[in-house]
């Protein structure tokens, strides 16, 4: 299949699970509308790249082209609103993918109803509950994907271990919050199994088990995945710091203001001067931090040469993913997905 | 098997997929050892009630005594561990199960490392992923419980409608706070989703389902279940009140201060004076309550006769729940077991 195919056939399981459950809430309550629009709202964007590596992972690995691997795929995609819903109500975002976050819908909708009680605890409390439903459907949607008991068993162990590396190492992230020295170590670490795993090398693992890959192939989508995956949480990082908002669907700069201890800031501040370095400290994480705020700590991205180190080790991942990917015991069909996938990961926001 | 029996094989079973998941997270990092600890202390209390009545629901339905069973009815640990920990952020809980809850513990961790940043947002946010964390492994845990593929799918359509069932009771929970008139309906209404399908009859219905139970066994457990589970979260509620803090591990009057709109609230209100009304309206949810202030409620909830209506009505579904089980087609072990249960499920908390 094309990428628009499998795009719009992951969207049409997606969104098909979600109308089936659709019914069942209502009957309990139609005060539930609200977590079903929430979920729509969210549904609604986000570029499908977990559910094409799966596919791919897949493909790669002899898999034939049958509903059950795209519902199988598109099962991450629930997993991922559910990190996405939760993630925001752990840093306070505002919004996501251009709209308002989860919590931030939920504490408007109180705020309008004039009810009494607290509104901003209403909204994080509604949707710590929406990501827990999501959490639950996407294992709901795993197991209901139609492929055999037997694939299921193989894809569940990948399944089971990416929902643990994804949990871990959004923990660790926070850890890395508290740190007050850089470290590009730890923070490589975090990128390692809070997004090149659970984004890329995970779901590629997951296709691959489903249908039940040799060894060699398996090694092989690590060989690509991890590297690439990386590269995709670095060039995430550039972004979250100078990407166009029309694009990244957050304000710019929104990184800075919440003060990520990303790679890319633990490699400016290997490189700053202490001049640098104290008014890049004494920013970072300000929330009020305005238009010119986010130019002067770009500034000192730049000047210090941390973002030419980023975008470099951006390149080094990027190339030893290629090499893999060309070594890889795979078929000419898979090898040009996973090379157009690669571009997608790393050129622009997911 | 004996109740105590149960209790300790389902014991065993769990805190041996703990241990199973160990050394995965001590391998990705030693520091994710916090989010082990704070899961251990929580694991340590509990009545193991759901996996009771899960078991029972097994043996009804003419079930074998198999360690699968003991396995799949442990998962349901795991997701009342999840929603304990979320609930306890959402409520700004200080205490569960006699110790501090999971969000308290993280933030008390970062306040004693004197970490820089928000030591309050850190514990909110860890407890979100520990909790996410459970809720990914009680379902890890029922699909590798060790039965058959058959049962598991049979089962799953009852663990994943009780899933659903019970965050969406939470979501009604929650909007059942912004009321400002009490309404024994809705509040009952929460009570059937929150706590009596999740507690009782869905763990019921999962034991039965997994054993492919005959529907006329199925029908018999909800006569007697969802009655049982109303009675159940009376009784929780009233202990919310009126209950010994060495017995429900929670202050006393802890319902009061974090202001549950409870049936025994709305019963309370509806035969309220004007005074009586304006007086347990003005208190309730207020943090700050001392004992005198809660002195000061439980006597206006006893003197309406609130309490007195609240007791009546726990008796009733009792009552409905003991003759269901009497007609129910099941042996005499299973009966005399669910009987022993009732008991345990309304005469204290768990």
């Amino acid at each position: 299949m094309s990428t628009s195919r499998i795009r719009k056939e992951v969207d049409e399981a997606l969104l098909g699970f979600v109308d089936r459950q659709r019914p069942a809430l209502l009957t309990i309550s139609d005060d539930l509308a609200p977590m079903l629009s929430a979920l729509d709202a969210l549904l609604g964007g986000g570029k499908r790249l977990r559910p094409a590596f799966c596919y791919w992972g897949w493909r790669a690995a002899d898999g034939e082209d049958v509903p059950g691997i795209v519902a199988a795929a598109a099962s991450l995609e629930l997993l991922q609103a559910s990190a996405l819903i939760h993630d925001d109500v752990m840093d306070s975002s505002d919004t996501r993918r251009g709209q308002p976050s989860a919590h931030r819908r939920f504490e408007a909708m109180h705020a309008a109803q004039d009810w009494p009680g607290d509104a901003e605890a209403f909204g994080g409390g509604a949707a710590i509950l929406l990501g827990d439903l999501c959490l639950a459907w996407s294992s709901e949607m795993f197991e209901t994907c139609g492929l055999d008991g037997e694939s299921r068993r193989r894809g569940r162990a990948v399944y089971d271990l990416m929902r643990t590396e994804v949990m871990c190492g959004q923990y660790l992230d926070m850890l890395e919050g508290t740190r007050r020295e850089a470290n590009v170590a730890t923070a490589l670490r975090v990128v390692e199994y809070k997004s090149a795993k659970y984004t890329i090398e995970r779901p590629l693992h997951l296709g691959a088990a489903l249908a039940g890959a040799r060894p060699g192939v398996t090694a092989a989508l690590t060989g690509y995945g991890l590297p690439l995956g990386i590269a995709f949480q670095l060039r995430d990082d550039v972004l979250g710091v100078f990407g166009d908002p029309a694009e990244t669907g957050k304000p710019a700069g929104d990184d800075l203001r919440e003060g990520k201890r990303t790679v890319l800031v633990a490699l400016t501040l290997e490189r700053a001067s202490a001049a640098q370095a104290a008014a890049l400290r004494a920013r970072l994480g300000d929330p009020a931090l305005d238009r010119p705020g986010v130019d002067g700590l770009r500034a000192i991205i730049e000047e210090t040469g941390g973002l030419a180190a980023c975008e470099a080790m951006i390149e080094r991942y990027l190339r030893e993913a290629e090499e893999a990917l060309r070594a890889a015991p795979i078929t000419a069909e898979a090898r040009q997905a996973l090379a157009d996938l690669a571009v997608a990961a790393t050129t622009r926001i997911t």
